[in-house]
């Protein structure tokens, strides 16, 4: 059996090593020629070269090294095999460490006590108990209702936006077009987790950003995205916060990855910028999982977390 | 019946307001004469000036307005009646906010993406598993194990340790000075949550932060104090900043209140300061459950939350 990795920026070697340990007897390559390409099995890939898939005549699935499968599904020639992403204990347990995190930076002031310590400054500055701040959740996928829980067993009231409506204990959610900006006038913090697809690109415009509360209990609305760049229009972001719709944002990704040095994001005081490292995938705790589905796929095992393509994700 | 608020830089006067919206037949005085003085049956204090509470012939009991009561007890004039403390939800599910959030600033590199941010950087930094990270919380009391458990909650490994030796599930336990020792030498991050009385004042010297682990998933030991200013000594702690023994710290309390502008502390590169607001009272919240124990009191039932003197909390 033969295994691609195809992974851009991400240290190929490092998923090699980390896949080869999993499964030591079969061949892992990086470059194939074209003999070895003829005999691939399974590719894991990161963002592939558009076209190389459409080159593998035996592949039978292909593996997202992330939770997102947009990189993949983008290459307009990609061969009808199932495409399976990763839903891994360890990379949900990071998105939400990563949600929390900044949900509690922007509820406890975390700017504000950093600019006073600066400046040497001992201020008690009052916040609201959790119970009176509202999160609003956009995508209650792994990830959206791992965060949610979470963020309930701090006390906070939990808001959550999906594309078809689902119920979940003790979050009030909300779907469709309306539901969204009912959800929006409704959350005094948004965290997006949202997949990208044709549906939700482009989806945090100068629209939505005008549809944020603006009443809050802490001054402001705050943005928060850990989903992917292309959901967000950078510029919108920075008008609104110049424009005093938005107070403050955590922004994991970017229109443009790496985020070009001439972004205006970067110096705003009032956003936290973080290079697409929510949640990092760990190359060890990741393969193990890609090694256990090839084997249980080679011996006719159906597999785990194959992607609706009409949907997107 | 008549009550004496005595709130030393914490404005009195919303307190009173606060404790008057749920006492509205009751006297309720800031500055008492001589004459209203005798009348005085409950004291709600912070930092009372001393001896005031002795001058009280009729005084049935005092609340302190937060969780710890050593601004109480190191009165050496305090007359003989029952001091109670506030075991409040509010107060509790603040002190876990603050202690999750620093955890999470100092396990998710905060500090680090902070400055390449200010440098406009785009670059990952690997960060270990949560359950690859042990936190050590020294005090088991009501704080401390409601964070024990939200720090649980996201995958922490949690050990504790406690004056006398408690047994908690998942977590741990640690206790006397030779489980002190065990329990710094095992956590890569220590929450300090500790009463002041005479056993712990002055606890983190320099053969505590020489006791810390040095070899930690992230890269050094980190301290986080939102127990007392008393429990440390700040020019120990800088010293183990600057000396390698300490990475990182966050530190809601010090010494000296307000911190001095001329402390090193401010400055500090791998310090955070906030202005003991932690586990800020909310007057609101906190208030309601005063006024009910002074019905529960007046009408002969028993006190919660009375302190035991002999122990100092």
């Amino acid at each position: 059996m033969t295994i691609l990795i195809s992974s851009a920026g991400e240290s190929p070697e490092l998923w090699r090593d980390a896949l080869a340990a999993n499964l030591p007897d079969e061949t892992i390559v990086l470059s194939p020629d074209e003999d070895e390409a003829s005999r691939i099995d399974y590719a894991v890939v990161w963002q592939q070269p558009r076209g190389i898939l459409a080159r593998l005549p035996g592949l039978k699935a292909i593996f997202s090294l992330g939770a997102g499968v947009d990189h993949v599904l983008s290459d307009p020639t990609l061969p009808d095999v199932p495409v399976v992403r990763i839903v891994a204990e360890d990379l949900t347990n990071r998105m939400s460490e990563y949600v929390v995190w900044r949900v509690l930076d922007h509820m406890r002031q975390g700017r504000l006590y950093r600019e006073q310590q600066t400046a040497a400054l001992w201020r008690d500055r009052s916040q609201p108990a959790a119970a009176a701040v509202s999160v609003g959740i956009l995508g209650l996928g792994e990830l959206g209702r791992d965060a949610a829980r979470k963020l309930q067993a701090l006390g906070f009231k939990v808001l959550g936006w999906s594309r078809t409506q689902r119920a979940i204990d003790g979050i009030e959610t909300y779907s469709g077009r309306d539901g969204l900006t009912a959800c929006l006038a409704a959350s005094d913090i948004v965290v997006v987790l949202l997949p990208l697809t044709d549906e939700t690109r482009g989806l945090i415009d100068d629209s939505f950003l005008s549809a944020l509360k603006q009443r809050t209990p802490l001054g402001g609305p705050v943005l928060i995205n850990a989903g992917r760049g292309g959901l967000q229009s950078d510029d919108a972001i920075l008008s609104a916060l110049n424009d005093g719709r938005l107070m403050e944002a955590s922004l994991d990704v970017f229109e443009q990855e790496p985020l070009p040095a001439s972004s205006a994001l970067w110096a705003h005081p009032r956003v936290f910028v973080t290079p697409h490292v929510a949640a990092s995938s760990d190359p060890v705790a990741l393969s193990a999982l890609i090694a256990r589905q090839i084997v249980r796929h080679k011996a006719g095992e159906s597999l785990v977390g194959v992607v609706d393509r009409s949907a997107g994700y």
